[in-house]
């Protein structure tokens, strides 16, 4: 498919540093039975923000720093189901002055591929003019933990895939 | 506020027999800062049919009878917020011959007095020609631990509320 | 089925004054190939917070007085599909000193019975400390198109139900 | 910022064959009072879906071929707001064998400059067993109309961007 060129690969469970588990609802599944392509944005969304809201590097009613979405992306590989949950994995792909790349991987409970992955940058913006302001140093710290360089070179340097355990998201 | 009449009270974690916990989304939340009304029925939607099918009374994909849903509504207390999870109650307030009355209350964490409650009527209906068909025996069996009464009078006969804990949705 | 007793009945266009055409989107079929029942309150919160705004009566972004959602519920009888839009009716049933109970039909396409109708009850309340307050002047007018009374006998005094056409809901 | 290298770029209306206009809902904005990133790919699925299915190219409940979605991405340049509806502009940019990519540009009402654009790749494939099939001919003179170039080289040979109008994306 030219069209695709070049045509992504699934990512490995080693790939991500990080992982929770998210679960489906009932709406999630579109007419064809599967989750339909628009909601992965909405896993991503959640997961990423539960992080940093977790780290305490996000105040979504009175933070003075907000991270606004430039570009997204994402590859689908294999559907994923309503009512299954899935394992989401999450890496902080570059840290720029003013700007995040996030890649997120999605999985089937237990897949060692991801059924998905995608990308996510957000830029830092204080809350009032919404002028990209540098990432602050409570946002450098929850990035730390999320940081394992993606690579698609599994050394004996990694864990072994099933080392990533999911959890809940919680905040 | 007469237009409200009678105004519902909240119900208590000990109305209902059942409780899961179903994680917030980022975009549960809407323009106020809390979770959007709408969202409430996604709510009910997931876990109604989560715990059909992990009874194994529903088979989204193959089975000949489906839920189709003829009624529902809801009373809204106090706000609930992403990123915090919902605990969620639920009962099977009313078992007919082809249909089912649910009641489903929402749980701030550890909060004894519900944010909202509502209720959901699905009737039972065969596939192909979506006529209403006799409650299954799988079905009936899988209502059974869903049918403590609804009460307001707590005796001592119910288990203190704190007893009802809350577990992820799994299927 | 006892269950929903007394049984609702469908409502006609000629019980709402005011139609706007709610395009439905890909998304909201779910695995059954209709509307989610969740999505009718979407289709709800749109329609009428749209009025509000047109109407001037609300300004989400900076207004003092907001409509918060106390109570909704909804009756389904017949199913709504993606692609085709939805007309929908709205009237505001019950005008309180602080609150609201508005009335929503949902229509298919020229339909003379409602696909489904439901209710949807605002309190006003005052942004900061989110207390009612009185229902504002402006937003008596902008309910005062809203207010022929819902009826169920349909003498000739009422327009034809035809007469009643659908335009796009515009702000 | 180097996390987004090279930095894509607003699209033009005229960039965009086809138009037609999708209102926004009131959930769809989120907490920071505009359109939620994820719900730029439901408006993607629903206007792409909609001219298909308009064309006679698609049949949701009974086509044996129907087109999944295996890549999406977005640019975000500046926010959207509900209520005000979305100008939603449509390209076929590839026609492969068994894959079509095509471009997607929101503007707001009356703007030249996109607010953003994304792609999405579908794929075709057989209903029950969700292999790749050719593009049909239905489909190849549904994508007629939408394959105008994208260019960013705006010569006198393209209309004048107001030329390209946009009305409700109807089925």
């Amino acid at each position: 498919m030219s069209v695709m060129s070049p045509r992504a690969q699934p990512r490995l469970r080693s790939d991500f540093p990080r992982f929770c588990t998210v679960p489906t609802r009932w709406g999630d599944n579109d007419v064809y039975g599967h989750v339909n392509n628009a909601v992965y944005y909405a896993y991503f969304d959640t997961v990423i923000n539960q992080h940093l809201i977790a780290s305490g590097a996000l105040d979504i009613a009175q933070g003075e720093v907000i991270g606004l979405v430039v570009q997204t992306g994402c590859h689908y590989f294999a559907p994923l189901h309503y009512p299954d949950p899935v394992e989401v994995g999450l890496t902080a792909a570059e840290v720029g002055r003013t700007s995040v790349r996030y890649e997120v991987g999605l999985f089937a409970p237990g897949a060692e591929l991801s059924a998905a992955w995608g990308h996510f940058v957000h830029v830092y913006v204080d809350r009032t003019h919404r002028k990209p302001t540098a990432v602050t140093e409570a946002l450098r710290r929850a990035l730390l933990p999320l940081q394992r360089p993606i690579t698609t070179n599994h050394s004996s340097a990694f864990p072994s895939p099933s080392s990533a355990t999911s959890a809940p998201c919680t905040p």
